[in-house]
């Protein structure tokens, strides 16, 4: 079952998302707790763009084990310490979600 | 399908909501991404409450692609920078959703 | 029905919670709105610890007026304005939340 995007022209579009994700009805839903940069030895990672893509790597091991992946997401929210950060975080999260 | 709210009389209401929203089984389930104060040419509006009365119009737009309205939401989650804002950004909600 | 929860060995568990909880197909959803310090007369309680206990009581309350119990919670966000009372959340819920 696919998700459904709704994309109205009446709102501009200012990054690689969608303003509108909807979930097939009947479908399964799960939520994924946040994610830290801490890898599977529970070590945090020295940076912040290294805390980035384990955060991100992590978010898919989950999903991998509920049986889905990154292009079942429909909700992603991000808490950043830092607003200089909001790159790097979204560079991360290119390099580790390669599907559209 | 109708949503059902939940407000028991142990816990006070303190505004314009329902302490508990509850979906309809088997209904269809829209995410709608984070909305800000840009127009539809992506144009930033200048103050505080005309970004946050296109924001809230943002959310109408994306709700009317998927079949919706502001009647469907359940759940927002409001992001402010300044708390003085707070007021201004309930009014803004108040002006664009005359909806019960 | 029960939730299905997903916890993938590659990632660490930091604490009391599951990296994946998944609805079951068709359940019911309830999406509670944000609870405070707030007893049922609008008393705001003394204390971050008196507040932290009232808000996981209320978050009980509409629950039970929708019914159903923190067993069936799989997503929680909390709002905390100061790190140092991180742990004393913590506490207030594990007094409040005595289930597994």
């Amino acid at each position: 079952m696919a998700i459904k995007f709704h994309n109205p022209k009446s709102v501009t579009l200012a990054g690689k998302y969608s303003h509108g994700a909807e979930i097939p009805q009947g479908a399964r839903v799960v939520f994924v707790s946040g994610q830290v940069g801490m890898d599977s030895r529970g070590k945090l990672q020295p940076t912040f763009e290294k805390q980035a893509l384990q955060a991100w790597k992590n978010i898919g091991q989950v999903l991998k084990a509920a049986g889905m992946g990154y292009k079942d997401i429909v909700k992603i929210t991000s808490f950043i310490t830092d607003g200089r950060y909001l790159q790097a975080n979204r560079a991360a999260r290119d390099q580790i979600i390669t599907e559209p």
